[in-house]
């Protein structure tokens, strides 16, 4: 069996990144990971906490759309941080943003419909819209204006290739690039106008420096909203996220629930439920990561990527690196091999672009910047 | 938005009646649930030991296909439970049984396909099975043959509708009915004859009362085998179970995992693999299911349920109510009202048959056996 029996799945180039460098490690080297898409932080002292008081009890199914106190505290969560009322029974737990994405897919789109997303983006979207039977649309977004899509794109785009969904992160992976208020709000009108469904992905939010992001729940009943406790709560290993539902898809999602996925984890249920409390936490966690940007940023800068600029949010920087590399996957194979800095190549989230860049992640420890920083300026002979 | 917009996806009646009996609940009303497909046990205390010690730890993505120790015990668990090699490299840690289920459909079969189930069987087959666009084939089993498929029955309704797949569970919910070496070993005989790709979901492997099971594995290299952490193992709310996978299938399977559901709960798996030893408690509730077992099925013979056989596996006694009621949801709903009761009825397993049946699930405490029987000597007149 090859890879070639699916031509439109594609592996993730940072799993393969992450394995040589695991296999660098098991030979004794030291590896600094920027490659992956995850805080270096353990979950809130809180979290730990409401897990340890829980494990005693039996840890059964819950209602396949989670438990009333974690769907209370998110409507909760939506009216104060977002001033916007969301009833409970819109609100679905789900094992991970990864059921959000399944769930929205499957009950929101006839078999064959196409939805459109940014190149570049986070890979999966594309596979996981493949992998049900559903057609990707991509609209290439620029470097020059900030990574950030317009409606005018997603018009344009329309107007060729007519779709049915649109699926927009703000902040984005791998640019870090957020759209303001005025940005997100125009996205959602023309969407609403050509009667394509908004998804949107707001995992990143949270994790932002410049502004705080809306939700597209302040502009619209009819998108989609998918979130997780993965990044800002620092919780990628707990597989815990929700989405929030149009009234007229309840129903349907529902159903799609019970089967497909019983019900999310109760264990990690109580975790959620104790992280959206515990935002000091997540609060010292973002400004850890916003020093660590300006760091990166500006070392990077004074290294020769002049014209590399601070992602507004999320914790990645998309470089391009074509003035040092004619390919990026070289690039990040021979970093790896070279200095011992493990980070992602473009084509991951760019087929037609991506060979011109490279994603580093800034969400490890202040020490992996600093040492990343002086080993790339040794690779690149601009110490 | 209405039901009728899915005529093919069904909810689940066990849930209604959960809901039901949360209400009288609210009321102040004591319910005894025998509605639910859980264990009433929490996990191992060898389990909650290992998460308390891994929570400090941050809690990140692992593998896509799990973590390396996990892998390896499970390859373990075949080697000694069944006396079968398998690769590690053909084992997928999953979020519970369920993304088994949807990566073995997806990587396995094209759109359209046809796969064939018991009726009656788990409702969850057949959604899953139409929510991922695939046709499913009912294959009516019968209570006089013990509910136990059989290969001739394989062969008589594949010449009429030819089907791609056979999704299959010994024991099986909700009949409780396992089927023998030979009867495995005939069934997926048949299937490699016909060219039908064998699923055996063996989620209630262990809990057997009669002789123990064999794996399809012991007999197959291209059976997908689905199993589970929660149901012998009591971790329903944990969401963590496994797959094995065919050698032709692995690639497939992983580059969905990778993106479907990137990887399974690191907590889950740490409390997977103090499971996998922790046998003595596991074999303690086998134990408790057993007698559980005897006293519900001799209590039920006593009040007039003569034709009821014990069940061979799982937690479960699918009773004819046909005696006592024309319609097996009235009889529950009219239990759970008048003598606080709370059983499934046989609609959620079979759509043609099942008003005729009620399945009583035995996974609660003893005390609950006990009083369920006495409620139902009253409701029934025949104390």
């Amino acid at each position: 069996m090859s890879e070639f029996d699916t031509p439109d799945l594609q592996p993730f180039h940072a799993m393969e990144v992450l394995a040589r460098a695991q296999q660098l490690e098991a030979e004794g080297r030291h590896i600094v990971h920027m490659e992956l898409g995850e805080p270096a932080a353990p979950a809130a002292p809180e979290v730990r906490a409401a897990v340890r008081a829980a494990l005693d009890l039996p840890q059964r199914y819950s209602n396949s759309k989670g438990t009333p106190e974690l769907r209370a505290a998110l409507a909760d969560y939506y009216a104060s941080q977002h001033g916007v009322t969301v009833p409970a029974e819109r609100i679905f737990v789900t094992l991970g943003s990864s059921s959000g994405f399944i769930l929205a897919f499957l009950a929101g789109f006839k078999p064959g419909a196409r939805i459109a997303l940014t190149r570049p983006g986070y890979p999966a979207y594309f596979n996981i819209i493949r992998a049900l039977g559903l057609e990707p649309v991509e609209i290439a977004i620029r470097a020059d204006l900030g990574w950030r899509l317009s409606a005018e794109q997603v018009e344009a785009v329309h107007a060729e290739t007519p779709f049915d969904g649109l699926l927009f992160a703000s902040p984005a992976n791998p640019t870090g690039a957020m759209v303001d208020r005025a940005g997100l709000a125009s996205l959602i009108e023309v969407c609403d106008r050509l009667k394509v469904r908004f998804i949107s992905d707001e995992i990143y939010h949270g994790l932002e420096f410049e502004g705080q992001s809306a939700s597209a729940l302040e502009f619209s009943k009819d998108a989609v909203i998918i979130n997780s406790f993965s990044k800002y709560y620092c919780m990628t290993g707990w597989r815990i996220g929700w989405m929030v539902v149009p009234e007229d898809m309840c129903r349907q999602v529902e159903l799609r629930a019970q089967s497909l996925f019983i019900s999310p984890s109760s264990v990690a249920q109580t975790a959620g439920l104790a992280a959206l409390g515990a935002t000091q936490y997540s609060e010292a966690q973002r400004a850890q990561m916003a020093a660590n940007r300006d760091r990166f940023v500006s070392g990077m800068q004074t290294m020769g990527f002049e014209g590399l600029r601070a992602p507004d949010g999320a914790f990645y920087a998309y470089v391009d690196v074509s003035g040092f590399a004619a390919d990026s996957q070289e690039f990040c194979l021979d970093l790896l091999d070279k200095a011992g800095v493990a980070a992602t190549p473009g084509v991951d989230f760019d087929r037609t672009d991506g060979h011109r860049f490279v994603r580093f992640s800034f969400a490890g420890p202040e020490a992996d910047i600093a040492e990343a920083l002086k080993r790339m300026g040794g690779f690149l002979g601009r110490p």
